[in-house]
């Protein structure tokens, strides 16, 4: 058998091929990008099911429409009107088999092979698998502490046939970052003129514990902003339910389309029971214990960081979200390391698989989210140990 | 915004926007192809739902496998071992969402842009959706009423890079034919022949309320067997659960990576109740109901079409499933009698969409599932009145 060769380019995820050693009992795994199971309102979302099947009956059970249940895209656009201030409907709200499949689609209805993507540098692994299947080129622009360098990305823009720029704006995975508000003007302003799309991914952006909240970079400015968003943060990921807010039709029948090729519709059992959810209970209060669960975790990080560390590892102090990423200032690579810290029984993910244009980094990604205070600074002490 | 060549070359589903006019109360539909929302073991579901979660708590609602539940896999592996007599294994099934994700999975990995597609003359719309997204040439072979025309196939064989061969053998959607015995013998003969893989969709199978089930015609033989398979059909479409099953590793390695960049995996809260309810009820017993009401179904309208359609309307006589084609042998175009049809408030689907190289056909698909057989008299004896 001939493979394509968009399949014979795309990485196989390096995490997942990580996670089969890293999950060994005796294990410290920071290398997982998993939420806390016990953040997941299993006891509501049971009693949503029973709910909306008592109510429904039968449409739980069959197929349904492509663009998703209405009932849940006019809950996310109330949601978004009333927390972001942003004009959406529930016509610009359009359901995906969890937000990875949003990557895709935006993918396959924009990109010709070696039509230009804009990408944070380190970005997320997750979107750049989604986008190699379609064969771009990747532009990758360095994300500082604040967002996107502008100069590179002024000169990324200026590139033949770029069709988008993908962001993570809040707590980016992997580097737990959040842009600026004035870096988030800045971009919008030069995005502005040019006629690309803006997507702005955000799956963490309700977990923050720590600053206030910050206006979207280009939802609600620009005429090609796609917004994306997901449950899988903060209800659950197993029912895979992601989401994609855009006012540009032509764009939205266009993933339409691809969408009834890719899978018909997204489980229609899991909107209803999801919808159910948010329509019985209080989201807001179940988000504030996950929210404070998280902080509790990420300050046990980092102040094991503080203690253990050597001065030559830098790291970020996310705001909110899953992820901390820590920079060897002496250059040692992050592969290295995590051969040594297997030795230690202790795991993270290398940099490596978060750059479209570098390998041998410095870098890694440790995830705060699913283990104790005292398992994370025990693990942080055994990872310091050999750094 | 400038989209990709490989979407503007998509065709939106005809059928899906068919219904959108179809849909109307007064209208007597058979353009749909939808299972009958009574066979939904609904109750049993239910139940599953809470053991399943009593059992496997969290686990039910956390990111999963990429290759779907284990449990789910060797339940399938061991059914196509005792009901099919095939030496396959939990290892060689791998779960979709919903085999439309299947189709659109295996074209991404082995078709390039103009690689070859032998596809049935006429076919299912869904498959041809899927496989356009990867902008291939389709090679149309006619499927007469015991399965594929030989000699087409031998020449679209030789064809350069022809990759695969898409067949529906039984109860084929559109046309609701199933591959004799001797044509899938021939067949499968001359496939082992050239380097192509065999795709045999069998979302009906299952369905059968008349003659003899048949062996595959390339699983368990051809080395580039892939057999797809689905609940949508017996237990529900909602939670959108099919799976593909192949020997050739390589193969499902690359569907994996393909898979992961596409939506991670499949809803595993959805795999959870599905293979709860097939290791806690009595499937076999309810498949015997489906497909008494179906054959009830199908019954009354190849009755109705016996006792109103004029002689030069011939349609075949499906074993199973859930399709009739209807053929107007005068030649009259299946979308003039479309429009004529909506005026009598009865609809179907003209066969325009299954063809890859023809249009204005003499055709049309019907489909008997969803509809009393009062209704499916009413509705032929409507559609009669204009052919």
């Amino acid at each position: 058998m001939q493979y394509s060769e968009r399949i014979l380019k795309t990485p196989s995820s390096f995490i997942r091929n990580i996670l089969k050693v890293t999950d060994a009992e005796d294990v410290i795994s920071f290398a997982g990008g998993l939420p806390n199971p016990i953040s997941f309102p299993i006891d509501a979302l049971r009693a949503s099911v029973d709910h909306a099947i008592t109510v429904n009956g039968s449409r739980l059970f069959q197929y349904s429409s492509t663009q998703g249940y209405a009932p849940l895209r006019e809950y996310i656009a109330a949601k978004y009107q009333r927390v972001h201030g942003l004009d959406v409907h529930a016509d610009d709200v359009f359901i995906t088999t969890g937000s990875q499949q949003a990557l895709e689609l935006i993918g396959k209805v924009l990109i010709n092979k070696g039509d230009g993507i804009i990408i944070e540098e380190p970005g997320y692994l997750g979107a750049i698998q989604a986008f190699t299947l379609t064969e771009p080129t990747f532009h990758g622009v360095t994300l500082e502490n604040d967002g996107l360098n502008l100069e590179e990305l002024e000169r990324a823009l200026q590139q033949p046939n770029v069709k988008f720029i993908y962001t993570v704006p809040n707590f980016q995975n992997p580097t737990g970052l959040t842009y600026s508000k004035e870096k988030r003007e800045q971009i919008c302003e030069i995005v502005a003129k040019y006629d690309v799309a803006l997507i702005e991914d955000d799956p963490y952006g309700e977990l923050r514990f720590q600053g206030e909240p910050l206006p979207y970079i280009g939802a609600g400015k620009l005429e090609n902003s796609i917004l994306l968003g997901s449950f899988s943060k903060t209800v659950t990921p197993g029912m895979r339910l992601g989401f994609i807010i855009t006012k540009n039709k032509e764009l939205l029948q266009h993933i339409e389309t691809a969408k009834q090729a890719s899978d018909l519709h997204t489980n229609i059992f899991s909107q209803y029971v999801i919808y159910d959810y948010l329509a019985s209970n209080d989201y807001t209060e179940h988000v504030k214990k996950i929210i404070a669960l998280y902080k509790n975790q990420s300050d046990a990080m980092l102040d094991a960081m503080q203690e253990f560390f050597p001065a030559h590892v830098e790291y970020t102090r996310p705001e909110g979200g899953m992820f901390i990423w820590a920079t060897m200032k002496d250059g040692t690579p992050a592969l290295d390391v995590f051969n040594k810290a297997m030795e230690q029984k202790v795991a993270f993910v290398p940099g490596d698989p978060f750059y479209t244009s570098k390998t041998n980094v410095n870098t890694m990604r440790l995830n705060y989210t699913n283990a104790t205070p005292e398992v994370i600074r025990e693990g942080i002490k055994r990872l310091a140990s050999i750094l």
